[in-house]
């Protein structure tokens, strides 16, 4: 039998301990060929490069069998110019992660991770977003890697609806606590509560620095956030139709009836 | 009656064609504060500066009683910071373009005019992006200050849903053929099918240029491509939760039956 294709893309940098880690684990499940930013690209959303031109070069970051390219580019562009220039047929799976922070509720519109996985749905690729609510640049990804063969094996069997792709969070490790399984969710409400930090540069102008802290607006147990908050990995299936369909008819009368 | 405070946004930057007549239009519905990139800032979707630091300076471009504040950072940024540091209160709207060219269809995720109108809802602030299908630098909005004013009137007298805003098109103008109205639609199943351009520099080296054709394959006719070129204003109500609730049910097979 032929090895699955896979993609491999996230948003932290071709060299960031998630992706190594992602990388090692697709290994055993096809052919791996990454292509990934060549420098942090967090908080990119899905924004492409399109007032600038973009490089690609193979590169060799670590040992193993996949092929590696380091684009200049954000996620989006890793995987259109996958697509499009570096694969010579189309992927049978796109992986993007592991992120090293959280993408649960709304932070999947700011994420260049889930972005890249979004676009892997939109070219029909079945695609999955990895990540770990630690940030940190040494995050431990131990425990993540069973669910993350899990989800990769139920997704290679089965495929994905057309136009969805999965963003799976994983809770940070936590000293003698297993994680306790696999809950599917919908994406939760929250926000960011921004606080700018302003400050002055030595010549007296002023900058700012976005800071901020996310809150949970959302009470009910079936999202992602209450899951990660009771230590389950979240998993959230995501669509791009972003047609709000149960706004169709209060909008038609705010608009044709007047 | 106090005026509406009404915040003014777009990624073409600050001095374009599209927000000056925005600008104009606005002027006349409340008390405007524009906060707006400095420069180009097509293409990013709902990308966010987190690495590096934000300038915003308030600046005069034209005549009008609106304020102005020039931003370095990207339009979801320039959301942020107008609400979070610039505005004395809550806007009672926000409105972001008018873009240069279209965010019809699939369009609307790599929009940054779109993202910054996510952002305002995300802010619970009634929101609404324009866009005119002419990316001309000099494209001619004339044709369609009559319907903004229609759909900003029906969004100050009625509000928004919460976790909605729009998403406003309009084809480009065509010598003796009037727009025949506004349609209220979904977005269309469409995609771009990319053809990068590769070059090489003088140096020899090879870099890419990230062009393409944008494909509609939706038939249907409540569509905003079909209202597009059927000459209508097309209308799409847009959300934030990008949860595919119809897959919910498959997905939970796929990962918890094994």
């Amino acid at each position: 039998m032929k090895k699955p294709l896979i993609l491999v893309v996230n948003d932290d940098g071709i060299s960031a301990k998630g992706i190594r880690a992602l990388i090692r684990i697709m290994n055993d499940f096809g052919d791996v060929v990454v292509v990934a930013p060549d420098s942090p690209q967090s908080g990119k959303g899905h924004a492409i490069t399109i007032e600038s031109n973009i490089r690609c070069e193979k590169v060799v970051i670590d040992t193993g069998p996949q092929k590696e390219y380091a684009c200049s580019g954000t996620p989006v562009d890793c995987v259109k110019l996958a697509v499009n220039q570096i694969l010579e047929s189309k992927p049978d799976l796109c992986v993007s992660g592991i992120n090293h922070g959280s993408n649960s509720s709304i932070n999947v519109i700011y994420s260049g991770t889930m972005a890249a996985a979004v676009e892997g749905a939109l070219e029909e690729i079945p695609s999955v977003g990895f990540s770990l609510l630690d940030s940190a640049y040494n995050a431990d990804f131990s425990e993540s890697e069973p669910y993350i063969r899990k989800i990769i094996k139920g997704v290679l069997n089965n495929g994905l609806d057309s136009g969805v792709c999965l963003n799976v969070n994983i809770p940070k490790r936590v000293e003698n606590k297993d994680l306790r399984g696999i809950k599917v969710c919908r994406q939760a409400n929250g926000n960011w509560e921004e606080e700018f930090e302003k400050r002055t540069d030595p010549k007296g102008k002023s900058y700012y620095w976005l800071t901020g802290k996310f809150t949970n607006y959302d009470e009910g147990k079936d999202t992602d956030e209450w899951a990660l908050a009771n230590h389950y990995v979240s998993v959230v299936p995501v669509q791009f139709d972003v047609t709000a369909y149960s706004s169709l008819l209060s909008i038609k009368k705010l608009l044709l009836d007047e």
